[in-house]
């Protein structure tokens, strides 16, 4: 089945971003031009917003109509670790707990160049641990992101077990980022078909995330490289068309193999985080609606 | 009384788009970079959104909580009329509307350069009548904007009144642009203390709106110019700091002086719209409370 018509949306604006992304790659330019994302998706009606300062850093608090106040989506959005927000995010993140029946917060947690690794990991887990210290059950929690986002949705819980603090109930990752190396054969083969992610974007994000020096196989940046033991149950959705579609489909994989609960759906023809269009195309609505379904039985909502 | 700290924050968000506009003027990055003016505001608390296409053009409705479904604020963002979106002026409309205890309708009128005046006008137009043939009464809705938005709000009601249609119960103008020969003292005088209009780019901006070749003394582009009796009660805010200070107050004794009933305020030591801190500073609340007590006087919310 061709993608719906208005799924080709994202293809056209992904391609005007391509035009417009500031050739000096001036960091609040390209922030700008990415918060544009937000007009791939509808609003989601009754959906009201806070905003906030939770564990030092600026957050959006996301209240779906009539959704469980007990269970939260922890929402990482995407961006390279450079750029995106949870204003450039807020309907994406909406739509998603909207489907959870949970009410989300998504953070704006510290980006580069500014703030390599492990920046953005530690505010998440500031975040994570400020909700549990505020009367949020861990099982009552679900990690979630796009992008980079996706990745942190899996590295987050991973330096949780490091540090023997309790994983949340299950984690979410839309077109993850898992490889800083961009050694998976998507990132060759789907050159000419993804107009978001090019060579040059995706090594400059990777470059300035490691900037500290660390290496870019670090299981806690690229966690395809990492021991998947004990991770929380994880559903991965994967776009066709996204050169980091294999990320997810190798990560699931791996995951499958060291025994962790894991679905993974690849989507036909889709650009990276194609649920960005959600309300307004079939395969964004279609796709949140099963991660929705899931989680609500994964963390009870 | 000297302004609050909190106020000083969109001195320097404005200072920095003054940074960021492109040199080119390309239309997509400057309506980039000022959609970022919503992060001077605060979220509503329990006000919810939806998207729609009203008179075929996209539009925000905004809900705040308990507010009046019968009473409306048309809301025109400003930009020069060349950048702004109901996104980008979302928190604005929305504490707006939530103070005058209505819902809003936030118009995406068309822009220069691919639409001159008299474009905007009839989309307003166009909007308003849709409000009028969907049950909402004449007397129940308010007109408010800020900048180019603020001239609609005293522009469309002029282009009501020649075509001899009812005029909303109220306008309110905040930071209006009312001159586009930029004749009046203040914008000169506060070269230096407005960190957001320039002489180049509200030339730019004029010249883009008469494009189509009106003068720019056309009573529809500059209201200063027009003969205003019979105009609807009108609120106009003006900011101290303001280049377009002057075209408020003047607006303002022209009014008065030709019988209209018309509150102008001026706020010293303060920024074009300085109600865009609204929910974080206490001028701009202090502001938005006054006039959504006047509003609901006038159009019964």
């Amino acid at each position: 089945m061709p993608p719906s018509k208005e799924s080709l949306f994202l293809t056209d604006l992904f391609k005007l971003f391509g035009t417009k992304f500031p050739a000096n790659g001036d960091p609040f330019l390209t922030r700008c031009v990415y918060d544009q994302v937000h007009t791939a998706a509808a609003e989601v009606p009754g959906c009201h917003y806070e905003s906030a300062v939770v564990a030092g850093r600026p957050c959006l608090w996301i209240y779906p109509p009539e959704a469980s106040k007990k269970h939260v989506v922890l929402f990482f959005h995407g961006g390279g670790f450079s750029f995106g927000s949870p204003n450039g995010h807020r309907k994406l993140a909406a739509h998603l707990a909207a489907q959870c029946n949970a009410i989300s917060l998504s953070l704006d947690y510290r980006l580069t160049p500014d703030h390599p690794f492990p920046a953005a990991i530690e505010d998440c887990i500031a975040a994570y641990t400020w909700l549990l210290d505020n009367g949020y059950s861990a099982k009552n929690i679900v990690f979630a992101g796009d992008s980079c986002g996706g990745g942190l949705s899996t590295t987050v819980p991973l330096a949780l077990r490091e540090r023997s603090l309790p994983l949340p109930g299950a984690s979410v990752s839309l077109s993850p980022w898992y490889d800083a190396t961009y050694s998976q054969p998507s990132f060759q083969s789907n050159v000419g078909k993804d107009f978001i992610n090019t060579l040059e974007g995706c090594t400059a994000n990777a470059d300035k995330y490691v900037a500290g020096g660390t290496a870019k196989t670090h299981p806690l940046v690229s966690p395809l490289f990492a021991d998947l033991q004990g991770l929380n149950p994880h559903w991965i959705s994967c776009a066709g068309d996204d050169m980091l579609r294999d990320d997810g489909v190798l990560l699931g994989e791996k995951a499958k193999a060291a025994g962790v609960e894991v679905v993974v759906e690849v989507h036909p023809d889709q650009q990276h985080v194609f649920e960005f269009m959600a309300g307004r195309a079939p395969e964004a609505d279609a796709s949140l609606k099963r991660i929705g379904e899931w989680v609500r039985g994964k963390i009870g909502s």
